[in-house]
């Protein structure tokens, strides 16, 4: 330690929180060496978002296909817990980022994982496939290292309420305008499709992709890492999320619980009992 | 800056986070001067809350009246929006440290002010009395203080569900009888009936206190500031929250929503419509 | 409730979580009437915040606006606390949306609340307007008023880090090129234009408009309620809180601590002491 | 659906929110059979705690073991995560509850999980012993297995900074004290200890348990699921994060970030650079 100078250990806790992001002094503040002034009116939100979380600018055509992304999954009404949740935090006395915050924090491995894990398993077919393997043999491969893995669920197909998603087939079309372009190489849309194949084939019947698995074609398409898959759907989430905390709020109510107020939940506990002496330490006592 | 010595520049940063609660080197943990092998199996909990918000350990008899008003408050049940949001967000493939996050953020200014409300109401009465009025002339300035600022809701009196909450009496006879005793004054409880008096008289019917009218009329006795009633209650709370997050554990379930799945919300918005031009501006538009 | 049938208890409960914003059934997903497939592929990011916060869709051009403002605020490096819980959560084994929740969470009335502030002031000053006064009076009764309530600061006016804030003039100056256009009224830029002037005329010195400011002469501009100025700061901000989560995640570290690993707080609490037989309560004691 | 009754509707409802903790009708609470006012100044809030979770109450002296665990993690300190995170939430203009939260937020697998880790490797090596294995070898199969899974860090075992934790010595007499009386088998106190001997033969040099350790060793004790280690540990912690963001409060601030304000972090990314026009889409550009 002796040797070390007042800027040498100024440095070493400016260095605790070194960054590749931001670049700041008084007045000058830059992202990835991009002006701020520079980019404020000239690139696109979702531009933003890929300069934020990659270090790098898209071109305008690669960030209207991360767009498409974001627009298409920022709600799925009040039966999702993390609107629900926004919505009853609304009523308890907190500001909308608190809702906001109480309510993103739920979209879990469960809730808001499903697109990470796809893009994981695009990426394990993928790799079968550098490696040589056929689309349909690597595909085979993915899903029985998935099943083995995680159990038969499969993340991104398949839902419990739609039939067919109604925004699974229009983002996979806009992979293939972007494919036909030369935007993006269309890879996993087609890896996408024979999953869907394959689970016809196995199952008898069709698993149809789902908003998560769509997605995910999208984020592997344009090569955002499988955690970011679960981070952009947290940024297109938010949205609905801030949407109906807001509409709560206006529409009012205090402390506003899961079901109408009259009615209660149902208890299978024990009947009422007496404390026994045993447990008994309590101020009465001593 | 240049005179300063590497020495100085680590106690600057050092004490950009100094404290009065924690003193620790390698081997030591003290909280405000007490070895924790000396708190460990010598304390209650509730001693070792007391000691770390307040920064003085307080006598037994007193955090046996601090531990009856923690007991107290610890739920609800599943209609209050903290316990059901700790209850869904355990579906949702996050941990329980998630699932109490989300839970304890919505205890606001109106799910978990009102204890806080209550003890800044009874100050504010003790303040006039403190200054010659009698306890009814002083309670009634406290209300109308409390009225004009925050509208006809009292804090810490009546209840939407509990008649009379079995909470609230059982708290106020520990507190009389710790003033029996000698631990505390009393002189809160008796704001409290006086507050009750008076609005039966303002109102013609019994407004009963309530669990955060006599859990705030203990946090008064004791000494703790206004917001520590909140952060106790929190405290409290947190409990009823993790059993809540466990019991639906146990019991699964994936991404519960508020009510029974096969039902879903009714929606009142506008009749499906087509997008105007004037609106696009996206992916096939260019 | 005798006569109610079965229907008319699910419709109860359908009613308790009623919504504008979006409508479901098995292969259909609305928002606000329009088809979400319609939405996908046609409309920007930003032009769904809108849709989802305010029930109809914008123009693009007043949505370029609104981007602008989003653009703007994504980050201010880690010294911001938002910034720096995010990347401190993130290494501390729990997924990015539970990262995302903490950091955002912090956006209150101080770290977040300032545009919300300023957009309440616009419309204060714009009122007086609307009586009769004129742009000048009108500023100095807001700015009266502002400081009566909330003291000196003035929300969205000056900055700690920043002599001028790069992101004001540029944001300020597309509220100019819209206005010119006609997308926008323009009212609001010359609010705060002449609040920045009423300021220097008080203070002797130019206390410059900052970012929250100037996004707030936008979301005024565009309309947006003040409460939404701090909703729609919360998604923005979410952008540089995801990015700087996600670096750290790849950098590395466990449990990252805010200074340097071998440095420790300052301590300033009592010396050691032995705990006292009136605080025992403990295993030993009984 | 034609057949059911409106009751039979409300009973589906009230059953989505079945729950074994809480029986409550209006002036009614009972907490798995015991009314509130009963234990209301009759039991710890240890006891309460372990009621609460597992739907039966312990006796006193086995409320006193898991209090001194409690006891025993309350802080260590503003370079841990939490608690740093607790401080800046505290200067963010968000209420104690909002600080509470962000903070056990982040008591994830790597900040939060080490006694669930320990619990269940304490389980998994007294389950080979339950299948014959003497001590020692049950004891060098189960970190086998440890370390095989998880890599080399043995959850509850060593300390970054201190060489010997004094409060897990502490808690280990305490459950020799217990398992004396007969109130615990002691068996995982045994583990724990034969763990420790294991490391030390394995590795050469001793690797002493530490608090995660020491307090799963009187979870298992006790007879909680793994899981709860985690629960117990955030309520705990809980009492430290609101003690620092009290504190903090008290001391003031605005948005404390994590160093010293004159202090920034150091840039490593790219130098200032275009936007290149191919990224362009902007205000600016139609």
């Amino acid at each position: 330690m002796n040797d070390k100078t007042a800027k040498d250990i100024e440095n070493e806790v400016s260095d605790w929180w070194q960054t590749d992001i931001i670049d700041m002094e008084p007045g000058k503040i830059h992202y990835a060496g991009y002006p701020i002034e520079d980019l404020i009116g000239n690139i696109s939100f979702p531009t933003m978002i890929w300069l934020m979380t990659r270090g790098e600018l898209p071109t305008a055509d690669q960030a209207k296909l991360l767009e498409a992304a974001l627009v298409a999954a920022v709600d799925h009404g009040p039966q999702a817990p993390s609107i629900a949740i926004a919505r009853m935090a609304a009523t308890c006395g907190v500001g909308l980022n608190n809702a906001m915050a109480s309510a993103v924090n739920v979209l879990g491995d469960v809730h808001g994982g499903a697109g990470e894990q796809a893009v994981t398993l695009y990426h394990d077919i993928s790799k079968h496939m550098g490696a040589g393997a056929t689309l349909r043999d690597a595909v085979a491969s993915g899903l029985d290292h998935q099943v083995a893995e995680h159990g038969k669920h499969i993340p991104g197909f398949g839902h419990r309420f739609h039939p067919v998603d109604p925004r699974a087939p229009r983002l996979l079309e806009l992979v293939r305008q972007a494919s036909s372009h030369g935007y993006v190489s269309g890879q996993f849309g087609q890896i996408a499709s024979a999953i869907e194949d394959e689970l016809l084939a196995r199952k008898g019947k069709r698993i149809p992709m789902n908003i998560d698995g769509a997605t995910a074609v999208i984020y592997a398409e344009l090569g955002f890492a499988p955690e970011l898959a679960r981070g952009l759907f947290c940024l297109s989430r938010s949205v609905g999320i801030l949407a109906h905390a807001w509409e709560q709020t206006q529409q009012g109510g205090r402390n506003k619980g899961p079901i109408p107020r009259r009615l209660i939940w149902n208890y299978n506990g024990p009947e009422r009992r007496d404390v026994p002496d045993t447990a008994k330490s309590g101020f009465d006592n001593h």
